[in-house]
């Protein structure tokens, strides 16, 4: 399996070392024996056609930026261009977020499906703006969409649902879906705390941007219910059809009331019959999703086993990396079940 | 897909109840068209080689014995008799558990698999007592062995780490994995309270048996931790092969100093690198495992994902049925493939 990255960041140095230390062990244990051919980020690639080697994997993750490799480098080659002339049967996307245009991912995306090849992605962006055209791109290029790692990092809440709880039917899901908020709720109730000095605590700490917007204001919460409620649920939405309220405004007295009541506030996406939501909710102390600091946590309700909850850390380089590896194992999966 | 139902109390009388209920719609869904060819107890069985019809399943639970059914009852016809002779291609075994012998599981198994049946069950005794063997006849025979509803009742514990974190190595399991147990344990921390006077309570409501051993000895936790180590960790262990300790001599002043280091006491069963034990452990309050009332979790540690939690329900007769219906349905899909 010849494999693009795309973007090389935290989340694709991440899929490089896990392809390259995991490399022999994979072929024996699955006939998976994936090579990356090219490397492109937003100054250019690296491409070596036969399979860049582990060792080199690793040597690159020093060179910067990468496409100044002087032996495989291809200075200001575009992503675009690497995905249209290079062989291989998967892009795997892993470029920064973007939710007004979904750019550079969009495009790097529907190029791949147009050229043949299966995309592996942990970007939200495309998905929240246009997932079910995405999926029926995908479907009508014959190719396949994967994007384990774009809810819960690591934590396979996608898969949890879509192959363990066949039989059964999914009639809601409410979850603590962005780990930035749960920490900042987290230490508000813990510490006693404001919400800005929690804020500041979570920059510093590096688990909040600069500009935290899409954190506190609900966006990537609301992106993964989007992909939740399409994948799961089946509902053909986009990020415009959900309520979203963050919680930037949110005071110290309302949590303290709260636990008066035995219940904590977190910031949870819901899907069930009406409007999917993102909003602040009250959940029982020694309910199962009521976790803390950066930990996600996603409850499916079932008709016939009741409720399930799964937990875990919803973030990371190496975790989100991890799920990018599963992904391409079930393509792998796939494509030997299609010949 | 013709079944023999062997068992028919709370866990035969859901699969009975759901295959009865959702028939049509699965049929639909998955091109799976299950059919309840016969039913036995240990009174005997009734038996219709077309099928027995959802409105007559119905029906059938109010007849006592079963087989006492005037049209197509079967009275004292074994179920061994019963799955030699009739025509079917799968047997959901159900009946009461046994850890000494792990009778009369045990036989209705291997004579299922000799007959060249496939087998679904919810029976912990002959798997805690005989796993490796049991997976070794079973693909000597060329048929399937499932057992979803061992562990966690309706919540998919096997599953998820079988089907959601391929690509992942698992360094260790850590679970509550008895529902009885963690209730006992759960009303002494929060009322204060005696383990005599929980576990009467337990008792009382159904939670614990009148004779408690298999739960509160650590042996039904035990149970589960052999059926994990064999069918997730690949080791080929059996129940003489754990360290067992259960919670029998439990004080409510262990559980308050443990209380005092933030921690709460849970019976545990644990699996790693040494003989896997079931003992009772400190858990820190805000571990997501750190579940209370009846709730079972199971903590997966892994290479690249970090740890995930799984919470649900770890009993009941139709989360267990749901289980069972999980089980078809993958045999199912496998059978499918295989053809």
């Amino acid at each position: 399996m010849r494999i693009i990255l795309v973007g090389y960041g935290v989340v694709g140095k991440g899929v490089s070392t896990i392809l390259a230390s995991r490399y022999t062990e994979k072929c024996r244990d699955f006939g998976f024996n994936p090579k990356i051919v090219a490397i492109a980020d937003i100054d250019g690639a690296v491409i070596n056609h036969r399979g860049i080697k582990p060792e080199k994997l690793e040597a690159l993750k020093k060179v910067r930026p990468v496409s100044s490799d002087p032996e495989i480098g291809y200075p200001n080659m575009s992503a675009l261009d690497v995905i249209e002339e290079v062989e291989a049967e998967v892009v795997v996307e892993v470029t920064p977020v973007n939710i007004k245009t979904g750019e550079p991912a969009m495009s790097h995306v529907t190029k791949a499906f147009k050229t043949g090849k299966h995309v592996v992605t942990t970007n939200k962006g495309p998905l929240a703006l246009a997932m079910p055209a995405l999926t029926e791109l995908a479907e009508y290029n014959n190719v396949y969409l994967r994007f384990s790692g774009t809810v819960g990092g690591g934590t396979p809440m996608l898969e949890f649902a879509k192959r363990c709880l066949a039989g059964d039917r999914i009639l809601g899901i409410r979850g603590i879906l962005n780990g930035t908020t749960n920490y900042i709720l987290s230490e508000m109730s813990q510490n006693r705390i404001s919400f800005q000095e929690a804020l500041a605590t979570a920059q510093k700490l590096g688990y909040a941007e600069r500009e935290p917007s899409m954190d506190i204001d609900g966006f990537d919460t609301a992106c993964k219910v989007v992909i939740l409620a399409n994948w799961i649920m089946n509902r053909k939405i986009t990020l415009k059809d959900l309520n979203i309220k963050g919680i930037r405004d949110i005071s110290l007295q309302e949590l303290d009331e709260a636990s008066k009541r035995g219940n904590t506030v977190k910031l949870i996406g819901s899907i069930d019959g009406n409007t999917p939501t993102v909003k602040q909710m009250e959940i029982p102390k020694n309910n199962p999703l009521c976790v803390s600091g950066v930990l996600n946590a996603v409850t499916f309700s079932t008709e016939f086993a009741g409720e399930q909850t799964l937990v875990g850390r919803g973030a990371g380089g190496v975790e989100t990396a991890s799920a990018v590896l599963r992904d391409l194992l079930d393509i792998r999966h796939k494509l030997a079940n299609r010949y």
